[in-house]
């Protein structure tokens, strides 16, 4: 009997969230590289999978009305480039947390290599748009995260 | 100790080849499920690793200046949406060899609910963008999969 | 006194709508030309184009909860490819209109050269996702786009 | 006699450069705005216009071999969030010009709303991916925009 593939999931080193990706011609560009905004995708893949492992279901939250988590800002640097096939690991620390955003630093690498860093700041919006607090199981489950170096049993 | 987690990898059925991709925010638009071009890419992501399974290495072969495999064209049927979170399996079925093209049908599924399935011609372009026959070990490696049903061990 | 650049408007001639795109870094893929996918991104923004000039608001209807227009499958041939800097002009030509769907005949051109040509079935479909009858207005205005091979005034 | 539409062309005001895109379907994200990534892909277009305009060929350069400008680093705030039929304006201003890179001033407005802000440096890299001294054309090109305030006539 043959089971069916999974999608691509996670997981933890301490509270280091690691993810894997590979590098497809949809995310080249014309100069044989990875396009640098696709950086700023694989970086949303990963703290997406990362909520889903702590609990956090935003499908959920925003077909509640509830509100979802928006990016307000992010600094990138790139190091290296990264070619059709390559592995590439990215990593995902979530290191401060306040009432309505948190910051999260993430890297993307393939194998020891340092191919770009990334600092970015996401913050919970409500339906309407504007910022508010975040759910508190949500912030609970960060702030878990972060002091504690531990994600969720 | 911990091991890193793995980039997607399909596997065959048979001729078939499985792969699995969950629904990103970056895949969906306002309409609130996935955007329908984004299948597409899906489906790249798909013969890519279908191809690299059977052992061809696209880009090794792009960096020989050999040439590289092109869409020549498709059709495609929308049949149910996709949204944040779902677990979507990619099968694709390659149909029919021919020396400079194939066509592959390709099927995407949440569980048992079809979403869109697309039939795919697929021609072998050089390095100059024209249409060329396939590398003898590339086009036999097809031929095995098409005519037995059976990948490579 | 500078005036600012307006951002891309399409026109008409006769029932055939006209818009014009130009090839940038995002578009291309390794292989140097434009990746496959990104056609049906430039159909799509060349259709929203031809409903807001015949008079169709997208985003009111859909913050309304009225609905919005969803592809519901299309045939795509690619004839040539296409490449960084390329003025692309896409012709958009209503061929049929149903109640709950319209068919669209797409064109990509460079000069005389035809890149792609695609027929593209959209329907419409309520908040919930499921077809249903067009806004009256905009089967009219599609109609008259139809019959008379005419656009509002 | 009917005139073609022309693909989107910037304009100069003083040294800053001028450039409009409308969002479509393809811009936005399931939470009805416009996904983050997306304003990189904008301020792409934006600084390949602005190039284009003061005399540099990146399709030429790039297919002589001589190299092309990389994305090394960019800093992105997000103020407001944009949505469909929205028209954007994306102003560039060059603030610094080095042997082999420069810094580029980007925002993106709404009329008189801000909706982001980013300071992008980008590097000239050889056909091999190293950085390297960029043309001198276009260094000049560029030292007269950023010294004069002027483009090129």
């Amino acid at each position: 009997m043959t089971s069916h593939p999974a999608p691509p999931d996670g997981c933890f080193r301490g509270p280091v969230h690691l993810y894997a990706v590979r590098v497809y011609f949809e995310d080249t560009d014309m100069s044989g590289v990875v396009y640098h905004a696709n950086y700023l995708r694989w970086f949303e893949r990963a703290r997406s999978d990362m909520l889903r492992l702590i609990g956090i279901d935003q499908r959920a939250a925003q077909e509640a009305g509830a509100g979802f988590y928006a990016v307000a800002g992010l600094t990138i640097r790139y190091a290296a480039p990264a070619r059709l096939d390559d592995d590439i690991l990215i990593e995902s620390h979530p290191l401060e947390l306040r009432a309505a955003s948190c910051r999260i630093r993430q890297r993307a690498l393939r194998a020891a290599t340092l191919l770009a860093e990334a600092d970015v700041r996401v913050g919970f919006v409500g339906a309407d748009g504007r910022p508010r607090r975040q759910p508190e199981p949500w912030r609970a489950a960060f702030a878990r995260l972060v002091a504690t170096g531990e994600p969720p049993a």
